[in-house]
């Protein structure tokens, strides 16, 4: 009725560092477009950018006891990932809280509900990503888990995945593919810079990837003026 | 058909001003986590932080009239709260009015609909506190009230109550409960002052509050490893 | 099964210059309320201001191939508008596109639809007016249109309008209206400019518009206090 | 920190009886378009129609334990109104706790958060309004309060008001105004009935309410032809 | 500042009454996935189709003045599409304005806002599809415009066109475009029936469309059994 | 780049049988109040209740290519789970899909999209649970996966687990714990019976429960009237 995990297989520390150098837009495609949270997960601060690995702790609605629970199990580089069983708006967390997870190390939270102390959070620059800001407090009075696969906005995340989160969004990287996903999306960046580089001096991507076939062959047709 | 109450009792001066130096979050906790309006009430930039005594009304759909009404309604140290009769997007309110309402002293604006000029609200620092950005104009032809009691995203709003509204949203403080939360949340703060020192030594919540039996009796168990 | 249209008739540049100087919330007033974009467009970084002839494109579900077609089409001032056929929130423009359209002098981008690498957007000052944040990304595999009349977020938008956006969401005026709207819109805010003036020196709405005779015709009353 | 009123006044049973004859949108527009719940509140079967009186009762997020104070507060001819303090849609309510309640005679229920047990509670013709059906269930842990004032769906509710329940969504009838409002409902319900009768003959609103002549005054023009 | 043009072209009866013989998906698909109005809009009662002519209104906000006017415009086998100029909940249509259409010989209406009346109107079989179902009435007191070209719920409507309605949602068909679309849906609806027949016997759609070399050739790989 | 898994292991049948002679509600409630999909998946029309193990698939956006590689994987007394990768409201599945599954004995299907044909799918008694209903179609382009593990409406579905359905909604019982989760519901459900039995002779559940000391000590205080 309540279970808490006390060592996880943690994904490379060098593998995160390097993982936290990319975008998430650029591992989620890298990853084959998958690891993606849902787009109601927004940070609530623009600019802040982060990688580590991934505390879980599935929440009770509107109680926030387990995380700190959760707390206990963290240790430097890590990210902690809160899922509530049920739909809800409340704040679980806030400066406090940030406070006791910055002297473990804590880079980070991602939750699927409420964050609140928005204003402090981001003088103390904790960066959170949350689906929405409420300064509705929660009880301590249920149990849940700590450290178990959880499915947080839409994605599966494992104890240890890594977690990597910007402007963009939070995506999720299994474990023991990380350092495959680490290469691949490195290697999609190096691709992407040739291509910034051609786009910015005016080549046209119907060029450079031969489009023109392809689409005349869809059936695509061009008039040179509307009727 | 549409009443406008010249004279209201307002909260002290005194309490508003000390109320506005702490946090909704703070003050919503201290006051039984109540008096928070829905959390799609967001501000329109970041970093602002006012209290002030209410001054309230209701506006038909997409119809902003009675707002022309309500300025007159308003002195210095007040918040206007605009509840419309019926759901809208539409943009009620805009830096014309601000202008006005800054000529009498008014703090701030909290809307259960939308805002425009934003940049300009900004430029100015005005702050409002809306359901939605939205440049659609409204009409002016119907009439509602002005300094009645209104229910403003889900919370009932007496004029003369205390407005108090920051990154984490907005709550209400009755006027005649005003004093006794102030010192609540004055003695809550100072306990979160002691609590953030302690977590911010690297102490833990569980043991701080001695969480650790209670957790067991509830049957938290905790295994070294998954499976 | 797809169409892109080379030429397009676009509005006049001084115009458009014009009213890219003026609000979208005063274009919007002075062409009578009509052209709003529906409010759930956004800007992805506050302060941008834009305006430009519209090149439009019609794309399928979570397929951005249709924006390369566009981007050929695109020129010096144009505003790339772009309607997916069903509802997504993917993100079908990034970065990268972004510096395509920059090397053509293309002033910006609306789309109903999701966008990504907003930190890499903002950095370059590149804006974007979309409906959400999404890392998620796209195909290119089927076909649509560009330069035929779309409907964006609620609006009919036809090849060469003007699109003027701001922070308070996106207008769409129609070429042929442009200039009417134009010398409108500079009435409105010079109206707008002596109503300030008056604003800011406490006279009050009800005063200068002369509204109480009419409030107290519909039935408006004064009560001096509440019961 | 928790209060449950045991005596309340209650509306008159003749005026609550004769106020379910006749539908939501009549005595809304009857009682000067005020207290109609939210729209996110609907039946979670169609073609019930009830009316009774208000027993309330504020429950915290996914804690459904004051519903069981809450029932031993009803008697024949209520409704029970649940709001939660924080937004949910957690399954608060199924057919165990209807069984209880109309053990007691209370004609429905009416809830600003999830219902569960959809086909039974059908089944069994007890009907409720709610904003979601989910299965999800809640916990008996945390007090809340019974027949104080509750804001619900953002109508305030005080307990012994009138609930008049239909398919078009619910309304409250403060339990001083129930007669007048009752006796408004009535008259406009005889006038609705001489209109429907006129309508159903082919006689046009715009005569029959000499529309034309002040539709002209605002400007509306007639053309023949679209050019 | 408000239109209404009497006469307008209608697409020929016998085309429309033939389209109401077909779905709502199958008229949809059969002219390139057009002409969909979103899917927030959603029928008042199940099992209504109608097929009919549009005869257009554009509403303010909460404000159903020019449905009056829009009603004297109606003819034999019209539907009334109404479109708010302003996202709005508001309920403006009710039972007495369907009583006055029916006098009219009009199918059905379509609108972009709230219905109300519904038990009333599934009592008297007049079907509705519309955004939400509210009984929060309207006034009349600002004009819009009928028989003009409109955007209802994302998609272009004008006077005349095919507007066809089922459980699936709404479908507009252009006047000019009817007969193609009418045989082209006619065409899709006889191949359908064969493939009905053949699935109905077990064939897949994998052999009948010769699916799978192609599948192959993008890279699907069938393993017998997961790890 | 896209795998379809021809074998599986499947719950017994007997036991996913038996499983749906219960509710939603209970089972989630037996298994520990886990496995309930998000509340925005709900039946197209109302009354079905289903039980069948999982055969999955995860879609492209807008792309129903996958289902018909999953319908060859299908078998007597399945449920296909459906879950595209990326939020789409289109309509991925209808009628002929529904004749195909129903071919081989597929009990019904959940998605976490759009559904159409649904009078022809209420007409035929092939139970669909869909986010939404929309006529809109998909494009057959892009692979998926069809029976490996997916992510439907948040929570984890794997191939062979048990998915019951009902006007509650859907939940998921992994197939190794569906004896257990089982004997869980019956227990349950036989409790619950004698609790109606009870509930419907008025005794209160504050009684049978004994929660009135738990009340008193958590500080719940009855006053006899309100002030």
């Amino acid at each position: 009725m309540g279970v808490a995990v006390r060592n996880i297989a943690r994904a490379d520390s060098a593998v995160v560092e390097a993982l936290g150098q990319l975008g998430v837009a650029t591992i989620h495609e890298a990853q084959g477009r998958t690891g993606l949270l849902a787009p109601r997960i927004r940070p609530i601060y623009g600019g802040a950018h982060i990688a580590g690995t991934a505390v879980t702790v599935s929440v009770p609605p509107a109680d926030n006891w387990m995380i700190h629970v959760a707390i206990e199990l963290c240790r430097e580089g890590d990210v902690l990932v809160v899922a509530p069983t049920s739909t809800s708006d409340a704040g679980y967390f806030g400066e406090l809280l940030a406070v006791s997870l910055r002297a473990r190390g804590v880079q980070g939270l991602v939750i699927d509900a409420g964050c609140r102390d928005v204003a402090e959070l981001k003088a103390m620059s904790f960066p959170v990503w949350s689906k929405c800001i409420c300064a509705q407090g929660t009880v301590k009075e249920t149990l849940g888990n700590a450290n178990v696969p959880v499915v947080c906005a839409g994605q599966l995340v494992a104890p240890g995945d890594v977690i990597v989160a910007d402007d963009d969004g939070v995506v999720v990287v299994e474990r023991d593919s990380a350092a495959t996903v680490l290469s691949q999306s490195q290697a999609r960046e190096e691709k992407e810079s040739r291509i910034r580089e051609r786009y910015s001096k005016g080549e046209l991507g119907l060029d450079m990837n031969d489009m023109r076939p392809l689409l005349a062959e869809k059936g695509l047709s061009y008039v040179d003026d509307a009727d």
